[in-house]
């Protein structure tokens, strides 16, 4: 893989878990520089996407400093969507993170857009993915599992301070797991 | 139960029928005065919200003027929905209804929203519910059942004069139930 | 002048003033049933639109039982404005106030709009205008001006017990007259 | 079916096919001008809605001349659709469309709205309507299936001059069919 | 100046006049293909902006055809606006307008954004551009000024069976000129 | 004046300069942590707004890192405003900040919200503003006059290097100062 002055990783870190941390790691390796994007920063309280961004961003900031990520090389930034224009959302992201070279993704959707863009794409390895995304960590959530060790444990103080996995629960019409 | 000044019931009325005139009743038991929020106000013309706001609006006077509900007691006032933003959905609320002090409803999301923005949250007790929600009132709608014993007459009255159920049945598809 | 069965009469009221209530008098001497529909419901806070539609619904609700009209020859209906595109805002009213036969309007906009739609419109005679105007009464609210006369009783105690003679100099950057 | 100066054909066109240009030409024999509206003008890069308007747009002039339509008859014009609001888009329509006398469909929704704004409309006779759907087009290319038969040449050249197909599986996270 | 596959022409056309059709015979002599981009396609009934999408394309059609421009040479694409966001509105008009190779225009901020973007500009050369701007004309209609030397007389057409010019009176309050 | 736990600093940063760093400062010394809105995130090349959310949050950490202010008390966090909707905007505001005891701000409107919502306003005392104004800021790089004495060496130098202030010229019509 070439080395990059700046690169992009998108997600909507609905909340982050290590799968994204793992994925941060292995991109700051190949850029001087990682911008996080925050995708869809408009949307919270749903079920898909229950966590504000002032909460996402939140528990970015203390899950990149638990993992001893230098804070010079990052920078966080929310962007909401393109009103149900996906041509238009390549240039909503660069006008809110400015230039970089090369996008980590693993998403199709990123991919395709930003490769029509002319960007170059770099895949993420996969690792532990299957109890690593979000929407498993949201189902563990709302069934009572144990997804405390999907996340760093400054998130997962953050959740349990803010009574986050109740939210989850109520938007789903459930009061007890 | 406490008694509150000025409370707000929320509800899409698509359409307004006897168990929204009972939570209604029920609740201006507790309040001065009631504010009758028509929520996506935007909407109409979908399978799940045929109506439009004028319709709506008219069918909510018909009924409450049927049950006999004073006037001087309630305001009704709808609220287009903020777009895929929920954070903003409570502010947009008091925007348009001004102030009240409690909030009666069983929907998860709207109870959540307003307990997160400090707002006092009133349930209201089930009324043969299952026979009573929209949802269920347009299934039967569609297939031909009998619904008109679950509004008002006058309301019933409006949807037949206004061919309302011809609408339902095209935006599905079926000339025929 | 015919008589018309449902009518409409449109205004931002930033607030209500005498002169609204003299043109829904005029307008309910040749109609049935009058719909007052307030426009650009989701502004506030401008040195334009410096009240909440929550707020105008208040004070229409109390100047209108002030001046002892018939609450049910009267419907109220807040409608947002449709962005840039005035093509679609006859629409967007007849959508919120369903049927209605005729418009009773002074405003250019207003009159071409709903003639092009095939509205009959009805002009409103001119009464003491020129003090009667909302950008008049906002402008005597910024310079100290006295503008009580100009709205009802009840109006005028509304404004001053939400004290919101001094949002409009906070909005104009003015803490004293 | 009388004759009409004007009329209205609406179609997403995800792409183009055989199917349309059936209907375009028997729309144009009771025509002397139609007007083929590409709806849902901001969308692409989705499963429902791959192509751009643009590359929608250019599969229409070359269908259109690859089937010696009068492009003196035709007027094509892509309209963006209006946020939840069914109610407003018939003016959206005639706001970019212009007059027009009756709407050419078979789609319950656009039927009822331009029937309930007191346009005419004409169905349009089926023609091996299983096999020309622009669902099933969508689902063969994204299964292997072959698609090329269903629409114009000069089109399947164009998918394939621009790799569309490649984008179609792509947004389904299938690089093989 | 080099020959170009295809290139674009931006404009509002309110109401196309003689000095955009002069721009567009200039254009046409580099390029094989010229797509003629109306923009603000939202907008109407405004001041700056009285004429809606449908009637600007077709005076642009009568126009056109009037000044025997090869039809097969021109595509006419309405485009809106986006939202506040002129970073996003380059990718809105390639969405639209599919590929092209160079920008014909005077605007600042329509070089500004294509050059940004990476786009080749191409400057209009000026032609009695005093009396040939919409501004202008506009303010012809409104002042009873003789408007019709500088549209081609179709259009000028056009505009008097549609009682255009009292559109634009109207909107600015004034019945007469 | 109190100490607080986090407090909100807002502005639009076009571009960031000297004042701003002086009241940052200043809101530093009386919070544990500062968050810094960048607002009207959607707007760039506007003659008011000439530069984008990227560019902006790059200017922003050029400065708070030339000024030595620890990065560990900062947050900074670009917000699009809410479409004509000043009522929204507190919500927006808090949605994508999170938690926040008091606003330093000189804005009347920003002042006006945050009262109302129950926020505590902490005014910034003025500090050479007649020279330090995003406006004048802009009309000197308009006009040619000298502007970077105004705003950090390293925030000059990227402007210098990204032709900002050729932009600037630009969307104002203009090639030379």
């Amino acid at each position: 893989m070439p080395h990059y002055g700046r690169a992009l990783y998108l997600g909507r870190f609905q909340p982050i878990h290590n799968g994204h941390l793992w994925a941060i790691n292995h991109a700051m390796k190949s850029c001087d520089e990682l911008v996080i994007a925050v995708g869809s920063a408009q949307k919270s309280h749903e079920t898909h996407d229950p966590f504000t961004t002032g909460e996402r961003l939140e528990m970015i900031r203390l899950a990149l400093k638990e993992a001893k990520i230098d804070s010079e090389k990052v920078v966080v930034i929310p962007i909401p969507d393109t009103w149900e224009s996906h041509s238009l959302w390549v240039s909503r992201v660069k006008s809110y993170c400015d230039n970089f070279d090369a996008v980590f993704s693993n998403q199709p959707l990123v991919i395709r857009l930003f490769r029509e863009a002319g960007f170059k794409i770099e895949r993420i390895p996969l690792h532990k993915r299957d109890t690593l995304s979000g929407t498993e960590l949201r189902r563990m959530m709302l069934e009572g599992d144990s997804w405390k060790d999907s996340v760093p444990r400054s998130v997962a103080k953050f959740i349990r301070d803010r009574k986050l996995v109740e939210r989850v629960r109520e938007l789903a019409g459930r009061d007890q797991p």
